[in-house]
């Protein structure tokens, strides 16, 4: 637990360059050091024990998978797949998500319904934007419902598990935007969109959390071609948010509501909405017309949630986080590759990098604990290295997290208290030639406070010493 | 938690791949199952809390590097490396192990010491033999700690840590076998290998725990030109293994201990086995100067752990698992990227793919738990959906892993029944007319024998639920 560091200064960092070996991660990756771990670990199983607490089992894939299983499943965004180079053999890819594998492992299997989850990395050649968490390997965080069941079933533990994870991150208020693939449809043929242009004005909606009507209107009309009249409507329609009563505002709109598609929506919202109100996350939820959501597979409802403070800041920098959890429905991407056989999906994504941008925001960095160390065994005057080994073999035995100085004398007692302090070790055990002739050692808290309190130090015999460090330990 | 499954047939995954899409993995990988994966996770469990007791901190870096990193580490297996494809911007490769990627971090951020371990994949483009659990993706797990320490102390703390993870791991008796590189090399001089010849003759030495004596004297004599006589000299050391006196007969030894490599190598012998005696690793240890270790960075101890049992059995066939984990010491690999700077390091690698192969064909498949689920609420009659879903937001508040069948009206009360058997969860929460007008649920224990205790079933009122279901899952 001694981990000494002296960061290099970026000067030192150039003449580095200037050697036979660039020294660095490539672009759009990064290391994490042990801080960054500990924050990323605590992320990881609070998360992890949500999935679990819903009955959610995880499964593993490579992380590379043939070419041909990735082909044709990103739209435009296939350029953005990393390719192995073909060294001979099958041509192979990074996975670009965690969804995709996930549906060629149902079909390769057979298996018809699953509640798992998956934390893996996945790999996009993106424009890397390091300060707001946009990266080229970043971890995706899954959990998914594959299987026929009732109308909304799924779909509505789906919402709650987003809602459990968001609350238990400390992240601060948030809202769950929630829409419906066949809504947005339905209002599209209603407002008189062609045909062939509902996929592109329907991501033209999908801008609006980051522009304004006008521009969005100005995109519709200008570079997609569609009249104004036709924008105007639409316009009217993505204004509107809110929660179970939206459901009836809409089916009292005639023209919405005689449409097949936008029926379908409004029926199933509907109860998606009474079963969110009986899991308790509908105060969280809003029922919002603009959202629209990129990926083209999703068939039902999409949900996506923001945090609703403002933005926090990293680096002294101003950082968007944007959306910290997404999904849907999507119960055609199986059938790509069963061929026959449908199986139907619900699923969310945690947007774990950002989660890591702001909780990494709210922490100093200094009290982040990295190791999990509760007893430096430290050594007085000549050392005694073999009496702290055998101390060291008794906690281990015991199942004591412990360490001592890889030092036969180490230069003084401070320098042994200094890691304490830093490595934040609760106890420390002494001995010396006093102790050793005497059979015991002393244990000491290693309080940060100033308080000189009585029972700081106390001495005890080498017999009952693991007794006494799992009592003392008990009571921190 | 209720995963189905129709594994298909092989005459079926043939036809799948008659089709556009080839429905695999790409050769040399795998997808791991729920029942693989907690297996996995148990196994990860176990090592990470020993890592963590010896107070390693863990990093994490990206799963590909420059290709420059990589070049010129790995000999004549760096034809193994997967090169990303040339896309434009840097050359890429995924990583081949998890050493050099540390070296590269230690060197880059100028950490002078550091007690670190790192569980991930890492890639190789070996001829697959997924018996064996020799694979192209695969984990590894490694301990390691860098620093400029006293003699032997951290050297002893990594023999340690491989002896606690092996105990820990039920896979039998095992030994822990122990050389050093510069006794090998001292022996080697002192027999008359021409010092050019040195390390394909240690090549060949590592052979020994495949090959017989006289193969390998032939490999040397025959391929590799060394006279017969010098070959019998080796043949002499390398039948010589033991414990602390082998110390003493290697220093009886004139020739030997005249040499200052060999004289050097026994004395940190000499020290190391003296600290492990007092680590009580002792018994498990064998000094055996027949251990070479193929890579070429070692530079002091080396230490290879084999599993004392016969071969164990998977899917009819003996595997051969040969060693479980290995390591050693290396002092010169995080120079070849810092430069003038020197970072000592010992480090050790768990087999896990291996142990992984052991344990899974000592469990019986069925009785593998992959989910956590605690409790099954079951509807009766009309299926009750709304009270299920209630019930189990109170539980899912109370953080109880509650799972229901995401159906209004489930079949009948046996195929809800059936859930808890396939998924071993054993408390199921049932709720029918009777329940629901009174306001009480009863609570089963859902006991594989068929005792009929009195105490299988309870009726307790929908306000004390949580409290009840509490209370039976601690006597659980």
């Amino acid at each position: 637990g001694d981990q000494g560091k002296m960061k290099k200064t970026e000067a030192e960092k150039v003449e580095d360059e200037a050697k036979a070996f660039t020294l660095k991660t490539p672009k759009g990756t990064k290391d994490y050091d042990e801080k960054d771990m500990a924050v990323r670990e605590q992320i990881f199983s609070k998360i992890t024990s949500i999935f679990k607490r819903h009955g959610a089992i995880t499964i593993d894939t490579p992380v590379f998978e043939l070419k041909e299983i990735l082909s044709g499943k990103y739209g435009e965004d296939s350029k953005l797949i990393y390719d192995l180079e073909d060294q001979g053999g099958e041509k192979c890819s990074l996975r670009y998500d965690l969804t995709v594998p996930f549906a060629r492992y149902l079909a390769e299997n057979g298996v018809s319904n699953m509640k798992r989850y998956h934390i893996a990395k996945v790999y996009r050649r993106d424009q890397p934007a390091m300060n707001r968490g946009r990266m080229r390997e970043f971890y995706q965080c899954d959990f998914d419902i594959a299987g026929t069941y009732d109308q909304m079933v799924p779909d509505a533990e789906a919402v709650r598990v987003m809602s459990e994870i968001l609350t238990s991150l400390d992240i601060g208020s948030f809202t769950i935007k929630i829409n419906h693939r066949r809504i947005l449809d339905g209002m599209f043929e209603v407002c008189g969109v062609p045909a062939d242009k509902i996929r592109t004005i329907s991501s033209a909606v999908d801008k609006l959390d980051k522009m304004t009507w006008a521009d969005v209107k100005k995109e519709m009309v200008e570079e997609k071609g569609l009249s104004p009249e036709v924008a105007d409507r639409i316009g009217e329609y993505v204004k509107l948010k809110g929660s179970r009563e939206l459901c009836d505002k809409l089916d009292a709109d005639a023209k919405l509501s005689g449409n097949a598609n936008a029926k379908a929506g409004i029926d199933d919202m509907r109860v998606l909405l009474r079963y969110l109100e009986i899991f308790n996350v509908l105060p969280r939820v809003s029922f919002d017309l603009s959202l629209a959501r990129g990926l083209d597979y999703y068939t039902g409802v999409i949900y996506e949630a923001v945090v609703n403070s403002s933005p926090s800041v990293l680096n002294g920098e101003p950082v968007g986080v944007g959306s910290v959890a997404a999904g849907g429905r999507y119960d055609d991407l199986v059938g790509m590759f069963s061929g026959n056989k449908k199986i139907p999906c619900v699923g969310i994504s945690i947007g774990v990098e950002r989660v890591f941008t702001i909780i990494s925001g709210q922490r100093d960095r200094s009290t982040i604990k990295s190791n999990a160390t509760e007893v430096y065994v430290i050594g007085l005057g000549e050392g005694f290295l073999q009496e702290r080994m055998q101390i060291c073999a008794q906690l281990w035995d015991a199942g004591v997290k412990a360490e001592y100085m890889f030092k036969k004398k180490p230069r003084n007692l401070q320098v042994q208290f200094e890691v304490c302090d830093k490595e934040q070790i609760p106890l420390a055990i002494i001995v010396g030639k006093q102790e050793v002739d005497n059979g015991v050692v002393k244990i000491r808290k290693m309080v940060k406070d100033n308080v000189d309190s009585v029972d700081k130090e106390v001495t005890v015999e080498r017999s009952s010493l693991v007794e006494s460090v799992q009592k003392l330990l008990k009571a921190i």
